[in-house]
């Protein structure tokens, strides 16, 4: 059993970790990781309208958050500066088909998504109708994840990669770290840094290149990245970095 | 695209999936889920001494909120009146043998679990000085933990449950939906109800028999549970349902 | 450590599951698996033109082994009768897309099936030209698949489901058996089989619905779901089941 | 849709890989694989007394497929060869606890592991009577698996690691490829090269150094790890690659 010391330290680290949590900036300081630039990729996840335009269904919901950290400008600043520097680019997107209808016991959000029509796709094998619409990737970023380089996923269900081919095709291209940004920033974003650390990725959340349902959203997202993720950066030191 | 009206049911239900985390009380009013009693099981994660003693590693880091929510005589209701239901619990521990010192590329927390020790165990395949340590079991639970008939998992190692075998025992006894509490409340905790929703399981997480590394990290928790979780209920209606 | 007697039992048993392999008979005596028909479904894997049509890449592999089962009648009379008593039916699909001609180290089939080009995808989100394609469901089966209630998980990429929804889209419809038919007898549908089984689910192959590239291959997958899958039917056993 | 030089190109390189099964010569030919050395590492499954001692449970079912590839002396220079060359050593065990007697629907096999006792352990915290039993390590392996270095997983529970922690620790040490032997050859060896294949890492299997319960089995085994590992080494070759 440890002793009064080790309470000690650990009350301080923890200290250092929720104040890095609050104001999304200590932990920049605390750590000292130092990813393989040739083993490092940008991921991105549900860069979508229905997000990301102004017309998206849940526009509404995360704009505020959005527009006050810039993210939309910074996710594009990331993804430019990775495809201009061979960086490769990762998107995991969000869909539901036609039978994703019949779930049984949604959560609370997932009901909202479902019942809001959030993400829908015609068909596992017809993307019709997909152009411009919320599922969509959002305009000025299209061009780029359609360039045949950036690799799109199959789709998560639920909030995380465990259903899709996310960590698969990382591998297959020798990725053992990901600069993650994206929507929402305590759902879809904080499972994808949850599940890449258990399958032994290293992850690095990019602050202000996330959208949360309202400041206390982005705030549990923050204090749970400074915890787990193994650094938390601005889109400046990621831009730095890529380049 | 959906239009005003989408957003505006939207909002209304992210406003109230907000308030309830921060309250921690609206979640149980917004949605009816209702499991299958037959097909349900208590799963605590973490409840050993590191973090449930007065001399454990971790306490000084939790004591504030264990102690104003009565996490562990919540935890111990909810293993008591499981056993005397017959309803299956189980546990799903933290452990660090040896050969973890290796690792490369730590997070934060997972650092400082590192640094002090916290969760050692001596080997693998022995548990010798387990006894008492920190990563044994919490006195009061221990007898209740070790009868035979609770499903002791293979250890989490990171934070949630991808790499031990809790999904797959859950699975080979027929249970589809778990009531969750345990440790820490924003790591462990909310890493096994992500990862168990991902799997299919339903989850309902206990909010006062979970204990959080300070009162931030316990609101950053409860509003994850009433996004995600399919219900988010106290001890008391926990322990009515199980009887 | 046990004694003669259970190494007399355990040869007894091996020795039937090892005939129960070769003969792909004695395996329907050995057990009396029952699975609950409200919790079953029918799982068909690679039911694409490149394994089913006479046009396909790989019919030349496989022709000899499904014209001797009749798996082409018998894949569409397991998927007949599950719609007909509305049994859910889930289908497993292999594409690769542009970006996966990236990957490093393939494994010898896999590299055989990039080389040929099979399975191929526009891209994730454009199915241009997949209609007739050798990616494309088998003709007298598709519109069955695409019905709107056939499940169509995102695809496999290696042989097994661990890169896609199919776990998650079984359990979000209360299933917990599947009835397995399918492509390739050894590579997707064992693989199948083993993934299934090590996430808690019941599996029954189908011996006469799957196709295997030669037939010591089939004997190969055959020797491995006797001794690993609940059990193992003939599509007239399976079809009185769904009845 | 790929035309008859495609089919002729499939069918040559079929009809190699089938005869590289049966021969489980020509596969070292057919692939030009070079791993990593500094990434690659030298993985067994279950050498554990009840397949490789004389006295164990499933001896009688092994050894004369053992006896004529000297799997045992194989495995053996496998390990020694890695200690004295610094590559790691990972060891994935197969146990059984008390409260898995409750798994519901069981396999063919995991049924007569259950019945016979095979891979028992007292319990998840307690390896109490563990020294000497069916479950422990073979007596001339167990110092090198239990020298502190090696990493001995969580037990697997069906056959593949999908429910232990395999996989993290390989990713924590930086090892993307598995030098792989051990028992039983197309049950947990063929599983665990699937799942490891699935999760990206890439997979040479020693073909001397597994064991089969009979020669059908061995040959199945054969025939998919030459279709779907990296590649199939003798022992001679992969210890001339650790050196």
């Amino acid at each position: 059993m440890s002793g009064t010391m080790h309470i000690a330290k650990l009350l301080a680290a923890a200290a250092a970790l929720i104040a890095a949590g609050a104001t999304a900036a200590g932990a920049e300081e605390a750590t000292a990781f130092e990813p393989d630039r040739a083993r490092t990729a940008v991921l991105i996840t549900d860069p979508q309208n229905d997000f990301m335009s102004e017309q998206g269904a849940a526009w509404g919901l995360v704009k505020d958050n959005v527009l006050r950290l810039n993210t939309r400008e910074n996710i594009a600043a990331l993804i430019k500066t990775a495809k201009a520097e061979q960086m490769p680019v990762f998107v995991s997107p969000h869909y539901y088909y036609e039978p994703d209808a019949d779930w049984r016991a949604r959560g609370p959000i997932q009901k909202t998504l479902h019942d809001i029509g959030m993400f829908k796709v015609d068909g596992a094998t017809s993307f019709k109708g997909f152009a411009g619409s919320g599922a969509d990737f959002y305009a000025p970023l299209k061009k780029s994840i359609l360039d045949g380089a950036t690799v799109v996923t199959s789709p998560h269900k639920i909030y995380g990669p465990e259903s899709n081919d996310l960590a698969l095709q990382l591998r297959k291209r020798g990725i053992d770290t990901v600069i993650l940004g994206g929507f929402a920033a305590n759902l879809c974003t904080d499972s994808h840094m949850r599940e890449l650390m258990e399958q032994g990725f290293n992850v690095i959340v990019v602050k202000d290149a996330v959208g949360a349902p309202g400041e206390a959203a982005y705030d549990a997202a923050m204090l749970n990245y400074s915890m787990i993720a193994n650094d938390v950066w601005s889109t400046t030191q990621a831009v730095d970095f890529i380049r």
